[in-house]
């Protein structure tokens, strides 16, 4: 995966001419000058209340918030997504990260069962750009659709809105797409993912992150997820990491969802930031190593086991 | 069909003078100096998600998105309907294409029977303006409005403004309008039809886009299509391309709208993209043999044959 | 009737001293100088969509949306009130008219049983006020409220935010009050036309559009409007023309609607329109000749069949 | 009940320095230097359509709601309420009442058996602000909320935000709260009308109107209304007049409400506008004298019935 | 606990520079000095209507809402918390108290069975800013968010926006967060408590007041809030006071709320102002004492005994 420089990069149409420098900027750092992203997502405190943080199988460091900034400052990253808020409260503390704002967030506790899922909008833009002029490195923005909510509309119609602010100001933007709801018989479905893939190309944003499809009909979900990346065109995009697993099963995945999917990176949370600041150090550069660096599976477990190092 | 001039353009009152020299250039750009539209429909990323663009039938190319512009690129198209990012993103290496930018659009997820249909406005229009300003060719905007949902309310509202404000600004407006709900037994029915089509009138719209009525009481499809038409008064009536049939009844059936039902033109996706470059690049000749040229069936039969070729 | 003269006019306190003359100049243009209401209505595109237009015992030419502008233009009019787009496309060949735009309007496929009415504000005032600053003929505004409708408070609160805009701008309004949906029982009760007559002078409106209401205890439609022009008190009150019925069963309702039930006037749509143009133009010279000229119905059937003139 | 002086009144801290002296003007003014209220409530040919103004027992005067204007001009009053629409219409015929803008209303058509209640705001402030500005003389604004309805949170945002945004502008507020909705079993409870005035006092209101609370347990709803006033603290208490009684009834409660229930006033409608002119303003009068002059029962009864004369 | 110093404060990235010394200002004087909260909740007359202030074991003197200001001034509290317009009233003759204005509120009629709960934003930044600039010292603000309610959407858009911009003006922030409505068995959770204290942290607020969770599998209260405390991270958590008990149980519970559950004070309002003035007063400053002044239990309950007193 050879560097990449300025030229490279295919800056789109709805980023001011004023702004042209500053989004090639934000994309240069945030993909380390590859073009891939490795985003390490911290928004569960949210998303899932506490359970991601405190628990049986979960190292006792994570049950401080700070521990996802230590790991965001001494591991290898391409950006930190959080909330607003979170951000906030530690950037300071660690000025060298680049920060992704989630612009929307909801817990876990109203279920689909009862009720099609909203993630609202929690500040407007105003409020992230103001946080960059005062300092504080955030290169881009996040927001999340539940695809074939009844709730759909306000999701789509919030995304929309905010990447042309965001793209006029300069910044990045990363969606979460996953089809949810009661409408939503299959989540995973290849064709499905593919649609949520395409839906963020025409929303405008820059990166996309999906649900690895379920394999199918002799098919992995690495070949699946091909007919996703083709789908989101100029659109990057990058599989959520999902619950723990073994560093070899996870990288392995990885690996592939690169090599065969298309997939120009990841976006993981609980299977990083759920290990011991070193452990966890060391998975953030094995999973650069393959994302950034092109390493192997091997030579990525090494880096996790520590026996290699990577470093940009 | 001969070509018009600037003067033979009925400027509506809700151009503002200083805009009108704007408006007369998109309006000659976007109907090539005729007065008809040819409208390349290219928002089904997210309307259909990827099963118009990938599986059996499809070409294969039409998995890559990039299809859709090389087809507007290479081929004779009035404008290319897309959502805003979508251009955003291959605008820049097909600049000449004319853009007609889609303000609003709704995955086909939550099916009628669950929830009547709603399609959220997903930018608002200084987003457009300002990828016009930054240099993006974009002639004007589109809008679907599904009559007779529980959310018309919704969608009418938001036409009604952006209607205002894009002529405002020069634009020129295509409604996309089609009769749905749980109120709706008869999506295609003359009447119904020619009501959706004097709403647009009503709304200020320069064309609308309707689906093409049932034949009935012995009456084809293209001669109920007349009451539309006529009911839509200046509002220029374009049909539906709708799934892809063969190329023969397609054309049969756009001269038939056009000589017969009194439509100026038509709007067409599938029928197109569906098919490998050349010869999709072919369709849209043949498409516009008609709709510009005035060329009869069989002369647009062997335009789509390569036989012959037609150019503006 | 005599003329009566700018002075004779109550100019409410929330027209601004700055817009007096033209709130002044459009009362006299709208009631021919008489303080009368001739309302052409010619919102039904999209209230009832094409049924008004084309179809048995309809007028040919009707079915073109521009004999709506060649009766406005010919025949004699207070206002012709339609939604904005309409207006936009038709009035810069027919400069002359008194243009009210309509402000809100729904079709009339969502039955009240299956979802109570809402008919939603289509564009702001400052789209109304841009097309008058650029040379459009536009002397009011008109706005829809169904009473009781569980839409109701939005209704309100649209119709009261936009009476205030439009009298600070000098623009005249009248409100169409319907009451209508699961909680009303009798849409035409004497004491309900009243009590929306009361709502509309509390809004602050000029005019308003009512039902007549029924016949009851005895007492005539024309009786029973009474008490509704009473509670109307200085708005002043025009009813609704109904369905098609003939000249003299229409003149006579309307002359007694004048001087028995306290009426200010009419508004009519297709009683007019589903004519030939001449036969339109005739009877909308006929209602004025109550209306403005005091008239009595006789006379008034003469200038309808042409045997006399009537002009102002 | 002596007069006050400017200094005896407490300005709120959310009226700002620059009008302070406006609020002073109003309070004054509205409480005719007494610091009690009397309200003319003339809101109710919305609230109540036309039935409180036509009908059996109803002097025929009141079917012209000019006669309200009529009453507070020639009675004694402290502000005459009445929706914006209707003060804008008669106030410049009768520019020395004290007029307070009734921001929101609903008609009784929809009852709470089918939908909690919910009275919408009508305009924004800025509309009664250019009213003023133009010299109609408005010294506050009014708002009823419905607490425990399912709307309750509307209401009380809209009231929360037009309370500071009228201090600020130094005008008063009275605030109208009646608990209501399927939540609401017993509307007149006495601790419950207490909470409906201590919402009022936490939303900054300078008055509020409650319903007198059901005597209960051996006490007289005089008596337990002193729970309210005591829970409404610096938030003045007046009680509705309620539905037509005989004026020596009335005129006990009223000074029962004060002198016992700790109120500062009342806010009376049909008790008054049902009767004939002459009869209404000896009524106003009569009040007046109670309210502002501290007379006892049988000397207001003695003005109401003309026997002797209650001025300012 | 040691008084700290203004550079112990860590200030959020989102306190624009200009203020950040309003910012520190507000954190000193709201924490007296010590970086720990004890703050008087003083909300209750809207959130439980006149239950709270009067009745069988409340003082009467608690029925006058003056009564909540002279605890506030007379003993030792951190801030007062109540919403703005009561604030606007008594501010001016207490000056000196350190005012969060709580920017939301709701009643409690409507209950969970019938519909989740929503407490709205009654008033915007604005109002509160005006205030503060005419001289009111309010050092911050408050919100309550109910996670788990179908409209925990919509009060964690207006938290969130709130927060972003009292920061950007230098406010500090408490969030009242309860997770409640059909989704949530089970409020007091431990692991619940600490996702609510988590969420705030994330939101980016200052302090957050949660419920103490229920003991659980032979862990006490105090023991399990420590979860709560560390998922809080940055954001100091406090517990609500809860119903009143007797000053013994209570001061034991603070003391292990803040040395077991890892708290930085408690936000109590019924425990307090209940009691007779004086009462109240020593209880403030027995609280104050263990918050602020590290006392233990037993020197706490000699100060609300007044056998030794507590000052800063």
């Amino acid at each position: 995966m050879p560097k990449i420089s300025r030229e490279d990069i295919l800056v789109p149409a709805d980023v001011m001419p004023e702004v042209r420098e500053v989004y090639l900027d934000n994309m240069m750092a945030a993909t380390r000058g590859t073009g891939h992203l490795m985003l390490f997502a911290c928004d569960q405190k949210i998303e899932h209340l506490n359970k991601d943080f405190y628990g049986e199988g979960i190292d006792i460091s994570d049950s401080d918030p700070e521990h996802l900034f230590k790991i965001g400052s001494q591991g290898i990253c391409g950006v930190l997504a959080g909330q607003r808020g979170l951000i906030a409260r530690y950037a300071p503390d660690y000025p060298d990260i680049n920060y992704l704002v989630k612009m929307n967030s909801k817990t876990n506790l109203v279920k689909t069962a009862q009720c099609d899922p909203y993630s609202p909008q929690l500040y407007d833009l105003e409020a992230v750009l103001a946080m960059r002029e005062a300092g504080c490195n955030i290169v881009g923005i996040g927001y999340t659709i539940y695809l074939g909510s009844e709730y759909e509309p306000q999701m789509m119609a919030e995304a929309g809105e905010l990447i042309a602010e965001a793209h006029a100001e300069g910044l990045i933007v990363v969606l979460w797409i996953y089809p949810r709801g009661e409408a939503v018989t299959d989540e995973k479905a290849a064709d499905l993912i593919a649609g949520a893939a395409g839906t963020a190309l025409c929303l405008g944003s820059d990166f996309v992150k999906v649900n690895p499809p379920s394999p199918a009909d002799g098919a992995t979900s690495a070949e699946l997820l091909k007919q996703a990346s083709d789908a989101s065109g100029r659109c990057g995009l990058v599989c959520a990491g999902g619950s723990a697993t073994d560093a070899t099963t996870f990288l392995t995945q990885l690996h592939e969802q690169i090599h065969i999917g298309g997939a120009v990176g990841n976006a993981t949370g609980r299977n990083i930031h759920q290990r011991s600041l070193d452990e966890a150090v060391r998975l953030t550069k094995a999973i650069s190593a393959i994302t950034f660096g092109d390493y192997d599976v091997q030579e990525a477990l090494d880096v996790f086991e520590g026996k290699e190092d990577f470093s940009l």
